[in-house]
């Protein structure tokens, strides 16, 4: 007795939320995933490292044999938790286009889980087999060599996934988004499309990345010193953008920081970097160039202060530093969350004397995503009867499903889903299934998991008021102080100055253990109630407070 | 002998950041202050409900007498610190136009200041006499009503301060900003200007108010449910854009949240808010009111939790709730800092189901601030000698600078300073003078200033990976413990999850302290030490690590 086929697809990650791309793909006990990336904490995610998609339901269910994980393009957001997913599947054949595959490979290096990691790879543009699945990658745009979608057979019809993408008819790289591919899907019938959201507010058309090449050489035209370029490590277009305008002006390029020197190397490597002959030098020999023969390549344009520019921002790197007539570009737009420390940033590096370009100023950066106008020529191009926006945050994702409805969508075609909520495709149509979990998972220096909500609201309060604790020893026999209360208090006033609060502190404790010495019950209880009021009194705050109780 | 007349100018707040405006002008130990704003803290700032400019070495100052405070309009960032100024200066008298005194003396009346505070007022085009100076009002556009600028006379020509302004031609209130006067200064020749840099990376012409009206009228228009406008309580034009608005869609206005409704009524009892008729409800009766006949405004734009907009969004709020079809409109743009907040507030009022229309999508904000032309508009219509850029942060400050020195300004003669540093105008033209200290003085609770940044610091490390105590007992004979230790942790891991981990720190605590019990020395140092290299081995986090060491 045959059943009728169901294809699942399950988004891990990727929605709700600009990150941790992530979803898997599933039919009759096979399955396979596209991309798991990571995403950056939000501000008040404190001491978070970075978030994975919790795919930990996924390592338990054994009623699936999953065959691969295919890799869209190289990006953080879709590469960066790799070493998590291989820990969690050792076995699992990784399939990536050269560059993208070249990225993974230096991460699963720092990680030391290279050797045993089945990495394969394909060309943009090929048909994969993975396991009974039949996939055809197609080339798309983005801001990264590269990249690609997939066009996914099933027995209800092509599934296709867009991957991060705009339509630049002037790329960097040359080769544009496979209008011809996605047409003949579309001219099959394209079932369902799973399209990226991520600029669903912005109207127009993104502009191309040769926009970048004419900013930047007029920006290279004025400069009279050094030029110092911040970018995302893995944005390897603009450090071929960059590396072509130096040439025109004759300066050599030094690549600075851990991360953007190998992803540069890699790419070279692979020929997706041109830097023929000795235009790429050594810090060295670049500190003893003339300041008008040399460009600098660093990381931190999203204000990290560990990354180079806020080293240099801060005067902390150990072989820059900044000088009056240094020309800084920052070729990047603040990820939401950010703009305070791009800005502080800025700043700092004007005190300091350079003149500092960034987008406000110069078209120095332009989007990797798609606008509303590519939004609709996607859709045009390949007609899907069903459309599942992702990648995005809540309000993309609706907007662009009124933007597909407008378009001519059926208003129930178009199905804004969350992270973990299955879809069903069978000869029924389309259906919303199981509900998985679909959330944070926190990563904390080595710990995975360990951190969670009640951990992050400790810090939270921690944060906003600093804690107090008094350690006080009582004489078992009457009940009574044997000795001064000890205070450690951090976060909350500073101690040196509030010489007056601390004895009222010591004087409230000392009373209410006193006058309570025959009470027999919580001591502890009746310290910190007493406290917690003399200090919201007196300061209009909420410390955590604790008392620790020796009975002697 | 007379001496030479100097006069100078210091800054004490408002240069190199947007907020805590203030500056004060003297001479021959007169001298008169312009604004007393606040500041929003940066998201780092972890605790601070606050930030007020740094008076204190004014209130040390036995060489000159105050005048007076004049304010140019009505918005926190020029009026936010009156209470701290008149607890500082009691006898202080303070000038101001009609509405923004009325702002005062809601701020004034809730501080419990009110009574004995000297509260004058002038209407903007009056000429004012603040002790030995004379200034001449001038009224400029913003996005408040009864704003003011001042020309300043001084025996080294005019000195023109602009405040906040745009020059808007079609503005709410129909008052412009006051071309014919500063023509006027300008053929007397105006000595230093002192004007607004906020928007100085932003390209042509600040749209006027009036298209804010023709997009709301569009949304109004399109919206078949209940509308929710959000913005800032004192925005007064917006208040009165919605309620024009709402006249003609024929929907009744409830005005929520104290401070907007106090602002409102202020604003309506002195004319600046025309809302004749039962146009106005309160909540009650808006709330019997069938969905497409009412429209609230409410606090919240900035995606604040304790405001209206966020207790929606957390469903929250008493006496409202989100309801599907719902159109919900952030007439605001978020403050540099705000936006992961704004839109994480947007993204839950979408999945509750509202509609939410912000400034991406519609016209329903533009900046009350003057771009790139305007600026160009303003020296040129003044034609000063020299010009001090200020509101701004320093890239803001900068790009003026290099704007005026563009329109025409000898390089020498823009000068962009710091907060705190004095500006000498003398017969001799302009110097920099003395430099006062310009800090921040945190407001957290009830204390001003006793949070400085070592207790930030130690509120940034706790938030970041928390902190965990031992407290132990040990035998004063045999230097050897007597019960187990105990351990107080908060914000470094979920200790519920962690009794393995915890009885690994109990045992390395036992095994320190009885293997070096005959050690006199600094045993809590022993404790901390290994404790903090077992944690940071085992995770890979630093939290504050405090001992107890109880000899008994």
């Amino acid at each position: 007795m045959a059943t009728e086929p169901i294809f699942k697809i399950t988004p891990i990650g990727g929605l709700g939320e600009i990150g941790k791309n992530m979803t898997l793909f599933e039919m009759n006990g096979d399955g396979f995933l596209i991309d798991c990336g990571i995403m950056f904490p939000a501000n008040d995610m404190h001491g978070v490292d970075y978030i994975i998609p919790d795919f930990r339901w996924l390592e338990e269910r054994d009623d699936i044999v999953l065959h691969g994980c295919c890799y869209t393009h190289g990006h953080e957001d879709h590469i960066g938790a790799v070493q998590h997913l291989v820990q969690a599947f050792p076995d699992l054949p990784l399939f990536a286009t050269p560059l993208t595959r070249g990225l993974l490979q230096v991460k699963l290096k720092n990680a030391r889980l290279l050797k045993g990691t089945d990495l394969r790879s394909f060309d943009a543009g090929d048909e994969l087999r993975i396991g009974p699945f039949k996939l055809h990658s197609f080339h798309v745009c983005h801001s990264i060599p590269d990249c690609v979608g997939f066009g996914i057979e099933t027995p209800l019809g092509m599934v296709v996934h867009t991957g991060d993408y705009k339509f630049d008819n002037t790329p960097v790289h040359g080769r544009k988004t496979d209008y011809a591919r996605l047409a003949s899907f579309a001219r099959r019938g394209i079932t369902l499309l799973l399209a990226d959201s991520t600029n669903a507010d912005k109207s127009g058309w993104t502009q191309s990345e040769a926009v970048i090449g004419e900013a930047l050489d007029r920006v290279f035209r004025n400069a009279t010193g050094r030029i110092m370029v911040a970018t995302f490590a893995s944005l390897i277009s603009r450090v071929q953008q960059v590396v072509n305008v130096a040439r025109i002006h004759k300066r050599k390029v030094c690549i600075t920081g851990y991360t953007m020197s190998e992803y540069a190397k890699i790419a070279r490597k692979l020929g997706y970097l041109d830097a023929e002959g000795d235009i790429l030098v050594d810090i060295g020999r670049a500190q003893s160039l003339p300041p008008h023969k040399v460009v600098f390549m660093v990381t931190g344009s999203q204000g990290e202060p560990s990354a180079v520019l806020g080293k240099l921002a801060a005067g902390r790197h150990r072989q820059l530093d900044i000088r009056r007539g240094d020309t800084i570009i920052l070729s990047s737009h603040p990820i939401p969350g950010n703009e305070e420390m791009v800005y502080r940033t800025i700043n700092r590096l004007i005190e300091r004397g350079a003149d500092v370009i960034y987008d406000a100023i110069e078209a120095v950066h332009v989007s990797g995503h798609a606008c509303q106008e590519e939004m609709r020529l996607m859709l045009n191009l390949t007609q899907p009867k069903y459309l599942v926006p992702v990648h995005g945050e809540i309000r993309h994702l609706h907007l662009h499903a009124k933007l597909a409805r407008e378009n001519g969508i059926a208003r129930d075609n178009v199905i804004t889903i969350e992270n973990g909520t299955t879809i069903e495709l069978s000869k029924n149509g389309i259906a919303i299934g199981e509900r998985m979990p679909g959330g944070y998972v926190f990563v904390d220096g080595s710990g995975v998991g360990d951190v969670g909500p009640a951990v992050i609201r400790d810090r939270e309060i921690l944060a906003r008021d600093g804690f107090m604790l008094v350690s006080i020893n009582i004489d078992h026999a009457t009940g009574k102080l044997i000795d001064e209360p000890r205070i450690i208090s951090r976060g909350f006033v500073y101690l040196k100055a509030a010489e007056d609060f601390l004895d009222q502190i010591r004087e409230n404790v000392t009373a209410v253990v006193n006058s309570n010495h025959n009470v027999n019950g919580n001591r502890r209880h009746l310290v910190e109630d007493s406290l917690g009021k003399l200090i919201y009194s007196e300061t209009k705050r909420r410390p955590m407070i604790f008392s620790i109780v020796n009975e002697i």
